[in-house]
C-alpha cells in the first residue's frame, strides 16, 4: 500500500442540515477513530451552512463555523470536500457547486436532480481544475452502486442496468397489494405518512427515479448523462385490478428502470412493468431498493438496500467521503467527461411481452376487432382472457408475444377506431429478468 | 480527477491458466480499448506460467512470454502486477505471492485458501515492501464484496457480515429440497457433474466457505485473519428430513457463515442454519452467493451473485487490476496490516433459537427426560412436536427459545445419560436475519 498523500486532516464543508446533513455530522464524530484507522488521516468538518440556525438539530454543531451561504461555504479556504445534501437542480446547490470546484475543492452530492441535470458540465469543469465530484448517495441510497459499478465490474462491458430506485412508489406498489387497496387510497396514505416529496410527482411520476437511472446509465455505457431521453412513466395509472392480475399469472408489478445498450442505441426506460413474482425484483417490499447490474463476463450482480434515510444516506456520502482522504480520485463517471460518447437515444428497441388491460363493451366481435388491431400492427398475442362480468362492459386482458414498443403503440392507436373500447386501455412491459 | 500516475501500460504476470487465467485472458484481449478508456492506460499481460504447455486452452497465448516456474514469473522485470489464479496454499502459490512482493510487484489473487492462512504475513511483507495485495475474487466470486465492505461502507461500525459462499453446498442443499432427495444421493450426483473440489470436503466441510468468512470478518472489524477460529461445521449432517420440517416452519437450511463482534469478542461460525424462507438467503437456489453486510448506519445490505465460474471469477480478479492501473492502492483488509487487533474468538456467544431434531425410544416419560435436561441447562422450549410413527422410535422435533451454543452443547451432553435417546441428535442454529 502506498501511504496517505498526507496526514494532514481532510477538511469538509457540509451544506444542507436536514436528515442527511446530521446523519453525516454524526458519523463524523462518533467514528472519527474508526475513520482515520481506516484512512490514515482525521476527517473532520471545519463549517456547515443551512437557511436557519436556531433550528435545533439534535447534534453538537458548536465546533464548525457557520454560512449561511453556501456558496461562500463553498468557497472557504478551510474546506477541502464540499459536501452537498441540499438538493434542489437550479439556484444555491448548482451555485454552490459551481463555486467549490472554481476554488478547487472535491464535491459530494446527494443530488441526483442536479446530477443528472448539469453532471456533463460539472464534470467537465471539475476535470479541467483537476478536481472530483463523487455521488455515491444520488443513487440508490445506501447501497453502494455507484462504486460497483465504476470500479467493481469495470472489467465488464455492461450489457444492461435496472432497478427499483423509488422507496415511495415500491411503498404504495407493495402496500395496494398486500392490503388489496387502490392507488388513491394508497397515495394519501402515504402523503399523510410523509413518505412523498413536496412535489409528489417527483415520485410519482418516476422523475426522481428517471434522474438516478440516467446516472447509472452514463456510467455504465461511458455515455453522457441524458435524462431528456429517458421514457418516463409513472404509477398513477396502475389499478388495484392490474396487480391482481399480473398477481394471477405469477408477476408483481414494479416502477423499473432499464437502461440497455443496443444496436439501435441507449434504451433508458422508467415505468411500470411486470416482473416475475419469484425473482428478487418481484420480492422486493417497501421503501427498501434493488439494482441489478449485467456484465458480459460477471452475469448478474443483484445489491439490495435501504433506499432512503439518515443513516443509508450518510453511509454513502461517507463512503465517498473517505474515497477522497485515501487518494483515490476517479472521474466523475468512471471515465474523463470529455471521452464520454453522445448517446443515440433508442425508444424500448428490445422486444418484449406486454401484458394490456383494456375494457370492451359487450358486443358481438368486439374481441376479434381488437385481436384484429394487434395482428395488423404485427403484435401477436400469447394469451387472452375475458373476464366474466354483470353490466354491458367486459374487462379483457391480453398477453402479447415479444413486441416493440412502437407496434404496442401501433395497435392501441387503432383500437380507438374499432368503437369497442371503453376508456383507456394498460400497457405494462414485462420485463425478462 | 487526478491524471493515472503514468500513461505507460500495466503489465501483468498471470500465473495459472486454467479457466479462471484463461477468462483473465479474454477479458484483456477483449476489451483492451474499453480498459483503457477507463483507467487512462493500457492494461496488457506480458508473462504467463502454468505446467503443461502443450495443452490446448482455447486462447491465444503466443504473444506473451512463458515460465515454467510460477517463482520466475513473479520476478520478472517485465511485470508490474502478479497475478495468482493457481490455488493451493502451500507451495508454488505461497513462494510465488512471496517473490512477487520481495521483486517489488502488486498482487492481485484469487486464492482464499492462501490468504486465510498467511494473509497476515503476507500482508506486512507487502506494506513494508509499499506494494498491495488484493484478492477480490477470492470470496463470492463475481459479487465486489470486497470493494463494498472495504470502500463502500467504510463509514459503518460493521455489525455483522453473512453469507452464503459456498455454490457447491448450495447446490446440494437446494437439490435436496427441490427433489426431495437424501443428501448422499445429491452428494453423488454433484461429485459427478464436477461441482466438487477433488477433495470435497473442502466444500462440505465447510472448509472453502470457512475461509472465505475469515477473510471477510478480518476487513468488517479491523482484526486479523483468524481462520482457525472459525467455527466449521459441514452439511454432511444435514438430511432431508431436516430439510422438510425446517420447510413446515417457514425456514431453509443453508450453510451459512456469520461473523459477528460481540462484548466477547468476535464471533465466526460457518454452520448450517435454519434461515427464513421469506428472507433473500433462503430464497438462494443452486449455486449462486449472497453476502449480508450489517452496518451502524447503512443497516442491511444483500448482494447476489455467481459464486464461481469463468466469466465472473475474472470479471473480480480484474477489477483489483483496474484499480492499480487507476493508482488505488489501499492496505490488503482495508488498513495497515500491522494495524490490526488480535480478535478474542468467542463461541457462538450470541443466543439464538435452535431446531433440534432427535428419535427417541418410545417409552412414557421419555420426552420429559429430554425437557428437563434442557431445563437443567437453562434452555427453554418454544415449540415441540413428536411424529406419529411406526415401531419403537419417536421422531422429536423442539425448537427452543433463545439459548447460547454452550447451553445447547450443554444439554445435549446431559441427553446420553437419559437412556432414551436413538442416534445422535441434531442442533441446528435459527439465524435471526
Amino acid at each position: 500500500m502506498s501511504a496517505p498523500a498526507s496526514k494532514a486532516p481532510l477538511r469538509l464543508g457540509l451544506a444542507g442540515l436536514g436528515t442527511v446533513g446530521i446523519g453525516v455530522v454524526k458519523i463524523v464524530q462518533e467514528h472519527a477513530a474508526l475513520i482515520e484507522a481506516r484512512t490514515g488521516r482525521p476527517v473532520v468538518i471545519t463549517a456547515v451552512s443551512a437557511r436557519d440556525r436556531t433550528k435545533n438539530r439534535d447534534a453538537d454543531l458548536s465546533g464548525y463555523a457557520w454560512e449561511t451561504d453556501p456558496v461562500a461555504l463553498a468557497r472557504r479556504e478551510d474546506v477541502d470536500v464540499f459536501v452537498e445534501v441540499m438538493g434542489g437542480h437550479e439556484g444555491p446547490a448548482r451555485d454552490a457547486t459551481e463555486a467549490a470546484i472554481a476554488t478547487g475543492k472535491d464535491v459530494v452530492s446527494a443530488n441526483k436532480a442536479l446530477l443528472a441535470h448539469h453532471g456533463q458540465a460539472l464534470a467537465l469543469a471539475a476535470e479541467a481544475a483537476g478536481r472530483v465530484i463523487r455521488f455515491e448517495a444520488a443513487v440508490a441510497g445506501g447501497i453502494p452502486v455507484i462504486k460497483t459499478l465504476t470500479e467493481g465490474l469495470a472489467g465488464n462491458r455492461m450489457k444492461r442496468v435496472m432497478g427499483v430506485m423509488n422507496g415511495s412508489c415500491n411503498y404504495i406498489l407493495t402496500r395496494m397489494q398486500a392490503a388489496n387497496l387502490s392507488y388513491e387510497t394508497v397515495f394519501e396514505e402515504a402523503r399523510q405518512l410523509g413518505y412523498l416529496e413536496a412535489d409528489p410527482n417527483l415520485d410519482v411520476g418516476g422523475i426522481d427515479a428517471g434522474h438516478k437511472l440516467a446516472l447509472l446509465a452514463s456510467i455504465a455505457f461511458g455515455t453522457k448523462v441524458s435524462f431528456g431521453a429517458v421514457e418516463l412513466e409513472g404509477i398513477g395509472n396502475v389499478s388495484i385490478d392490474d396487480i391482481r392480475l399480473a398477481e394471477d399469472m405469477g408477476y408483481r408489478i414494479k416502477l423499473l428502470g432499464v437502461a440497455q445498450m443496443t444496436g439501435r442505441g441507449l434504451e433508458q426506460r422508467m415505468t411500470p412493468c411486470l416482473v416475475p413474482a419469484s425473482h428478487p425484483l418481484g420480492q422486493l417490499q417497501g421503501g427498501t431498493n434493488m439494482v441489478v447490474l449485467e456484465g458480459d463476463s460477471v452475469g448478474q450482480i443483484v445489491m439490495r438496500g435501504p433506499g432512503a434515510g439518515m443513516g443509508p444516506t450518510a453511509s454513502a456520502v461517507m463512503g465517498d467521503v473517505i474515497d477522497l482522504a485515501r487518494g483515490l480520485h476517479l472521474p466523475t463517471f468512471g471515465q474523463p467527461a470529455a471521452t464520454l460518447a453522445d448517446p443515440q437515444p433508442a425508444k424500448s428497441a428490445t422486444p418484449a411481452p406486454y401484458y394490456l388491460r383494456m375494457t370492451l363493451l359487450d358486443k358481438p366481435g368486439a374481441l376479434a376487432k381488437i385481436a384484429t388491431c394487434l395482428g395488423e400492427a404485427g403484435v401477436s398475442i400469447d394469451q387472452m382472457r375475458q373476464y366474466r362480468h354483470e353490466g354491458a362492459n367486459a374487462p379483457v386482458l391480453i398477453v402479447t408475444h415479444k413486441a416493440s414498443r412502437d407496434d404496442i403503440d401501433h395497435a392501441m392507436g387503432r383500437f380507438a377506431a374499432t368503437g369497442v373500447l371503453v376508456g383507456a386501455p394498460v400497457a405494462l412491459r414485462i420485463e425478462e429478468v
